[in-house]
């Protein structure tokens, strides 16, 4: 508990813009529908209104994901955060039907998240672009990494108001950012909030040069951290043992997977420090 | 519920060695923890220990597993069955991590599930070899198709004791019997479970001529129905029709997913009427 | 092309009905057209009609399967053996307008071969229906693993005369010929003719303890010789390291690949000499 | 070859700064050896130095991609691009070795080609940076569409000279080249080679607006004509089918694939007609 109270306040003060929580890197999905229950509470009350909270509600269960969108709800959460179930994968049209039948009941509006590395459901651009148009849906989270697809989401939503585009992969903020998307939710922002939060300001002025600057800094992290462990969750363990080496939270990953190891930790530690982050950002 | 009743005595009539509730079939990862726990309480109920009764347990969340494991020994179940959790993929080191810290809390024995369709895991033989031997690990049920690999599992385990393999494709059911596994654990089985017991006997025999026999008709049941329709669960929404066709219970799907369209259904019923499997399975 | 010579009088010492050139063991795909060229002739030369050579004339580009068919042609050749073309992906009805196109000019009869593995094309049961009607062509063989595809084959072409089914997966073997194929063309068959011919003789009599007694060995063959290397061609390399150790041929790999490590040698000198395979077969 | 010729002046009217022949768009794998001598000695004499010509050599195997490279070399070509070879998929390891084995004797510089949707095999950033150093070597180019995995190359290869990174994917142009590549080599280029060079004025002087605007356009043109066949040669069928339109060759594939059917091909001409790239390039 207090390490999630800290780590709030570390992303609060890094100017994030909002929070999403029990998304992957929350590890949402690998995580009890009680402890899920304590964590939006927790959270939504110490944020408390200063930024928008989102909750990640996708689970193989429908079911499931409408209980935790109520829960979401009660709790004062500002929006849910829904991936395609796994599991049973869902055809496009499936698709859409399931985002249908969710916003339908859902008392908080939805943002679509497409993350196929863990759902094994690509959800392509046209399926983005007719779920948009359903009454609740209010956003896209594209975690994909398929700049492509993107791109046409982007052109064919262009003129929909209230609708935002988020991009997920913190390797691409930079051009996504310049190209239009109105936001990013990265992983990294756990770690080092206030990195994407000016590339979010260079990238939406156009600075090109500025945004490059930064992109490559957040590059060195992504090639420094996330690559250390070759597990589906080993950017997640490699985020929380820096976490631990802040002295903002434990490195605890949900079961069963396991921390880092010794000998990763030093190696974390060492291109930590190799890095300088602190002093590289302030340019 | 009555739906429910009723398959169940239809299997049972079938003569049926035990029940597997909550598998892929019946579409337990689709279901809320509190319709599973309903189910779970109402089979044991009425089974009433005339067949083992085996559940479903796999979830992305290993808590959720295990409050499943904790309900259904409650409720008088006699085995759970797990696969390796959705979402975050897992090694293989990984998933013996996982099958250990699960085996350590179940009160009641395992089956390791192997059903790469859905959980976009696959289980290697060297995997199962290993985890075979984790206390509380006493099965394995494999739904790949993989015979390669099923022969090196057959012949890594078989001088191990209480250790059961059970085939989940009806169409490999013959030659994975002849070939030594224990059993099947067969979709089919809700539609016509006479045919299967009859296959499972004349191949334990080994009744060449007759197995292939009888599995001549399981093929035709495989491509007569399974491919009706394309989406990943086209299977049990043709199991399901079949089954309100024969009255025992409705066709309803887990959402988001649908029932049959009425022209499909009229397919189907012309070829349940060409397929006259009554007659056939007599011989 | 000594160790051709005796690897072609090895082979048929060990009484197998047919020669496969230039398949995937063969490394056909790898080799040149000159090299080609010349390794037909040889054989079909050294064979001189003791018993059929079938050609593997598989390309990214038809005209290169087309001349490859006609130079087998004049080598003497009694069919050519196609698969899918890698690089350009074929839509199922694209593979059979392909099979058309080549049978129209091809001078020998033609083989359908699937391998997924290589081609990352899947040849469906329907698509091997649908070929299988087109002049010309007189097979299919099947090394993709899935068994429960080749029962739709078997099912569906049972009373098609002329049409040969071989499997080419050696593990598969026993069940598949006591299932019906016709034969098998494997790769082991290279190191060990005698075990192959006595599991397809045992087979084809349904003699179930028998076929599976000589399944296990060629399970415990396929496990101590395949696995050793995780190169895509490490059973190739095994293959040959294992030639090499009986004094047939040398274990030299077409480039880019390399023969196996010398320490990878040794284990498989060991597991060789453990395995005993002349006193097991001899049973 | 009165197609070739006057397509060859069309895209150097374009203002084009090289030629890229026997390519994945130019159907290169699909064609015999002896029509691609004929392609590229016509080509390199037509060129005749006005830009640099560079020579697809991609096959399955080794021995022929060498000899592609000296017949290109011999008709006068600048440089090889080289694919991993199809059909036996190689590690990483294995790759390298390939690419040292072919730099070794091939007579023209060589550049390494990224394009797993064809080949199935994904060259990975740090491949790229460890061939990068290879004498011969002298760049990259990037079909596959992973931004990120292309912006790890960037970093990595940043402070090398002599090496060229190229974009394969005309919808990530834009970005890409604001980003640092040094150039593109698109098949859309084939159609309207002006909108393609005008964006890569506008991006390499990081224009931001301007970029954008062009690249909505390429979008366009992605969507409206790439997207009408579902065949994997889809968008060269609607390329051809395209320039057929303009008068400047036929619509001739390659078998197996055939041409765009009469309705698809009013479908385009329609949405040809709609884009009117020639008033919107203009600006």
């Amino acid at each position: 508990v207090k390490g999630l109270e800290s780590l709030i306040e570390h992303i609060l003060q890094g100017g994030v813009h909002g929070l999403f929580v029990l998304g992957t890197t929350g590890e949402g999905p690998g995580l009890g529908h009680a402890t899920k229950d304590k964590v939006v509470r927790r959270v939504c009350e110490q944020v408390n209104g200063r930024v928008p909270v989102l909750v990640g509600i996708t689970n193989s269960s429908m079911e499931e994901s409408l209980l935790m969108s109520e829960r979401s709800t009660k709790a004062g959460a500002d929006a849910a955060v829904l991936a395609p179930p796994p599991y049973f994968s869902t055809l496009p049209s499936e698709l859409v039907d399931y985002v249908e039948m969710v916003a339908a009941r859902c008392p908080i509006p939805i943002f679509l998240y497409n993350i196929p590395g863990n759902t094994k459901v690509t959800i392509g651009w046209s399926t983005v672009v007719t779920t948009s148009e359903i009454p609740g849906v209010i956003g896209y989270k594209d975690s994909s990494g398929d700049m492509v697809d993107l791109h046409k989401v982007l052109q064919k939503t262009a003129n929909r108001e209230n609708f935002s585009i988020m991009i997920g992969r913190e390797e691409l903020l930079g051009e996504a950012l310049i190209w239009g998307v109105d936001g990013g939710v990265v992983g990294g922002a756990n770690i080092f909030p206030r990195l994407y939060t000016a590339l979010f300001e260079a990238a939406r002025q156009h600075k090109v040069k500025e945004t490059q600057r930064l992109h490559n800094i957040a590059m060195d992290v992504s090639r420094s951290f996330y690559e250390l462990d070759s597990s589906s969750v080993g950017y997640i363990k490699s985020t929380k043992a820096y976490l631990a080496l802040m002295g903002i939270c434990k490195d605890y990953m949900t079961p069963p997977f396991k921390r880092l190891e010794p000998a990763q930790k030093t190696i974390l530690e060492k291109r930590f420090r190799e890095l300088d982050l602190d002093s590289s950002i302030g340019g």
